[in-house]
C-alpha cells in the first residue's frame, strides 16, 4: 500500500499535491530503465492478484454502489460504476493483453549516418509524469495505468469520488505487484483525497508533471485545459458525419450509416449527422429511413429531407453541431462534395468522418480535404479507436493535433531522445 | 503588401489579434491542400526578390541601425541585426535549400492492414497556424516563414522592436511572393504592433493559433509559456557537458572538449562543462588545461580540478548550473560514471551531453540514463542541430518532451490524421 498517500487536510493539498508528484518523478527516472520483461511480469502479476482478490474487490464495489444508490445516482451511472466478476476478469485479460504488445521504449525508429560518418539515430523514451484525471468507471483505474507503466511513464490517478473504495482497492493491488515485480511502487499513485481543490494543485506542477490526461466529461476536460500548465491530451465531442456521395452503393451506404449510429450510440465515434448528396437523397432517404425508423432512432432533417422523409422533424443549426450520444441523427441534403465538406468543417468536430463513394476523385478531395483525427472512404465511423487500428490498446481519442491526434496507444505516451554514434567527430 | 495590417491602437489590440488569426486560419485552410510545387514555387521567387531588392532591403535595415545606435544598442546587438549584401545572399540560399527539401505533407508515414480488409495509414498534415516570436535578427523573419509555409503551416510573425524596418521590407516581398506563387497572401502576416501588450492577446486564442514558438532570451520564452493558452514549442538553455570516461582516448576527448567550448561559444550545443574520471583527471586536466589557456578559456574547478589545475577558480553550484555562452568552462572531477550521470541529470538542461569512452557498457549506460535531447558517445555536442543530423533547416531546438524534441525541422511542424480506406467495412 502507498503508505505516504495519507488523505489530507485541505489546507495541505499544495504540500501533497508536490510531494506525490515528485515521488512520481522519482519512480519515472528507475521506470524509464526497466526492462520490458519487469513491466509485463508486473502486468501478469497484476492480472493474477484480480483473480485472487475478486471477493474483496467486490466487497470495496459494493461499498461504492450502495453510497451511490444512497446518493441517488442514476441507475445507468450505478451500472458504470458496478464491477461484477466478469468484469473483473475482463479488466485481467485487459493487463495481460498489454503485457503482449511490443515494448515501446527503446526502439529506434528512424536513423540516418551523416556523411562525416556519425550515425544519429531517434530512440523512443518515456515522457515521464503523467496525471491522469477521470470519472466514475473503475475499470480505467488499471486501463490507464498498464498503459503508463507499460510505456515507462509514472501515473498519478485521480478517479471519481463515487468509485472511491474500488479504485482504492485496485491501485493497492497495482502497487503491490510492482513491489513484487521489483519496480518503484510510486510508479502508480492513486490520489486519495477527492476534494476537487487538489485537482488544481497537481494542474500547476509544470515542472513535476509532463503531461495531463483528462478522461472524461466536456466539463472536466475544460476544466483541465484551462487550469493546467503542462501539455493536455484532449478528448472532445465527437461530432462524426457519414456523407453519401451520388455514386455511392446505397446498400453499403445505409450498412455504413446504420452502424455508425446503432451499434453503440452512446460513443464518441457513433455517427451524429448524415449528408446526403441531392441525386440520390430521393432513392436513399425514404429507405434509410425505413430502417433507422424500425430501430427507433429519431431523424432530425433539413427542408429537403422532410420533404422526402416527413416524420423527420425540422433540424436546427444548433443539431449539426450536437453530439447526441442517443438514437437521434441529423441529415441534410447538400448539392456538392464541396458543400458537404464545408458542413464538415464547419459544424464537425474533427473527430471522424466517413464518405461513402465508388468515384476516386471524390475519395481523394474528402481525404485531403476533411481536417479531422480520422477520415474514412467506405467504413462506419465507429472503427476509429486503437484496438480497430491495430494499435493494441488505447488510453483515449485525441482531438489535438499536437504530439498525438487520433487513437493514443503506448507510442503515443511516449517521447524521443537522439542518441548519436561518433568516433571523435568534432565540427567545424 | 498586407494592407490589412495597420498598426491598431492600444485599446484595438485584441480584435487586431483576433482579426490576424482569422485570416491566418483561412489561409491555413486554403495552404493545407496546396502542391509542393506550388510552394516551391514561393521560394525560389522569394529567394529572387530578396536578390532583386537588396538595395532596398539594406536601406530599410540602416534605418533599424541607425535607431538601434542612437538608442545607444550594444555592438554586438547591433551586428546581429545588420543585414549586408552577403547576408541577404545566404537568406536567398537557405530560401532555395528549403525548397530541394521532400515535401513534408501527405506523407504516409506508417500503415497496417487490419485483418477485415481496412487499410489504415498515417498521413502528416500541417498544424494550421503558427505564432512565432523571436528577437533582434531579421534574417529569421525569412527562416521561420519558409519552413512553416513549407511545412503547410500559415504564420504570424512578430520580430522585435529593433528590427521593424527591416523585418516588414522582409516580410512585404514574402507576401507579394504568395500572391505570385497562387498562394494564400495571409500565410505570412508580420505583426505591426510592437506593442508587448500585443503578445498577450494572440497568446490567448488557443482555438486560432495551433501552436505558438518562442525564439530569443530566457524572458521571452518563460512569458510566453506562462501566458499561452496553446502549445508552445520551447528552447531553453543548453548546459551541455562532455564526460570523460576512465578509457577514454585522451586525444580525442581533448578534442571534442575544444571543439564544443571554442568552436562557437554563444550558442545553446556549445559545451558548459566538463566531468572527468578521477582515473585519468590526473593525465587529462593538465594536459587539457594547457589547450584551453592558449585559446583563452577560463576554468572554474572543484577542489580535485585545482590541486591538479592551480589557475583554476573555484567552482560554485551556480557554476555548474550556469550556461555561460562565453569562454568560461566549468569542470569537475568525479568518482564513476554513475556519479557522471547523477551531475547531469541534477544540474544539466537535458540539452545535449556528449561521453567520451571506449568502453561499451560504459556508453551505454550513458545513453540509456541520461534523459537529454541529444545525447552523444565520442562526438562533439555542437552537433546537436537540425542540419548537422540531416533534418535539412531547423526552427529551433527543443527542451520539451512533447511533440518535438531536439532540433525541429519540417516534420517536427506537421501533426497527421488517420485515412482508412475500406470496401463498406462494418463494426461488430
Amino acid at each position: 500500500m502507498n503508505v505516504g498517500l495519507q488523505a489530507p487536510a485541505p489546507a495541505d493539498l499544495a504540500d501533497y499535491a508536490w510531494k506525490t508528484a515528485l515521488r512520481a518523478r522519482q519512480a519515472a527516472r528507475q521506470l524509464a530503465v526497466a526492462t520490458g520483461a519487469q513491466k509485463n511480469d508486473w502486468l501478469t502479476r497484476s492480472a493474477a492478484l484480480i483473480r485472487q482478490r475478486t471477493p474483496a474487490l467486490l466487497e470495496a464495489n459494493e461499498r461504492d454502489c450502495t453510497a451511490a444508490q444512497a446518493a441517488g445516482l442514476s441507475a445507468a451511472l450505478i451500472d458504470r460504476l458496478r464491477l461484477t466478476e466478469a468484469r473483473l476478469e475482463g479488466i485481467a485479460q485487459g493487463l495481460e493483453q498489454v503485457a503482449t504488445l511490443p515494448e515501446p521504449v527503446g526502439e529506434i525508429f528512424a536513423s540516418n549516418v551523416r556523411p562525416n560518418g556519425l550515425l544519429v539515430t531517434r530512440v523512443r523514451v518515456p515522457l515521464g509524469v503523467i496525471f491522469f484525471i477521470y470519472e466514475s468507471r473503475p475499470n480505467v483505474t488499471v486501463d490507464a495505468a498498464s498503459l503508463c507503466v507499460k510505456s515507462g511513464n509514472a501515473v498519478i490517478l485521480r478517479g471519481g469520488k463515487e468509485a472511491k473504495a474500488s479504485n482504492r482497492a485496485l491501485a493497492d493491488l497495482l502497487v503491490e505487484a510492482l513491489g513484487d515485480a521489483g519496480l518503484p511502487r510510486d510508479a502508480v499513485q492513486l490520489v486519495d483525497t477527492t476534494d476537487r481543490e487538489a485537482i488544481g494543485h497537481f494542474l500547476k506542477l509544470r515542472d513535476q508533471i509532463d503531461l495531463a490526461i483528462p478522461r472524461g466529461g466536456r466539463a472536466l476536460i475544460e476544466r483541465v485545459t484551462a487550469e493546467a500548465t503542462m501539455p493536455v491530451l484532449k478528448h472532445f465531442d465527437g461530432i462524426c458525419h457519414v456523407y453519401v456521395d451520388a455514386s455511392a452503393d446505397l446498400k453499403m451506404a445505409e450498412d455504413i450509416l446504420v452502424n455508425g449510429k446503432c451499434q453503440r450510440p452512446g460513443v464518441c465515434n457513433a455517427t451524429e449527422s448524415l449528408l446526403v448528396h441531392r441525386d440520390v437523397a430521393g432513392k436513399f432517404l425514404p429507405q434509410v429511413a425505413k430502417t433507422l425508423r424500425a430501430k427507433k432512432v429519431e431523424l432530425r432533417g433539413c427542408e429537403r429531407t422532410r420533404a422526402l422523409v416527413p416524420e423527420a422533424r425540422p433540424a436546427t443549426e444548433d443539431d449539426y453541431r450536437t453530439e447526441y450520444l442517443d438514437l437521434i441523427l441529423s441529415v441534410k441534403v447538400v448539392d456538392s462534395l464541396d458543400e458537404a465538406i464545408e458542413h464538415i468543417e464547419t459544424f464537425g468536430s474533427h473527430h471522424t468522418d466517413t464518405i461513402v463513394t465508388n468515384d476516386l476523385s471524390a475519395a481523394n478531395e474528402f481525404t485531403a480535404r476533411v481536417d479531422s483525427a480520422a477520415v474514412l472512404v467506405n467504413a462506419s465511423t465507429r472503427f476509429n479507436d486503437g484496438g480497430e487500428f491495430g494499435l493494441g490498446a488505447e488510453i483515449g481519442i485525441s482531438t489535438d493535433r499536437f504530439h498525438a491526434r487520433g487513437p493514443c496507444g503506448l507510442q503515443e505516451l511516449t517521447s524521443y531522445k537522439y542518441v548519436v554514434h561518433g568516433s571523435g567527430q568534432i565540427r567545424s
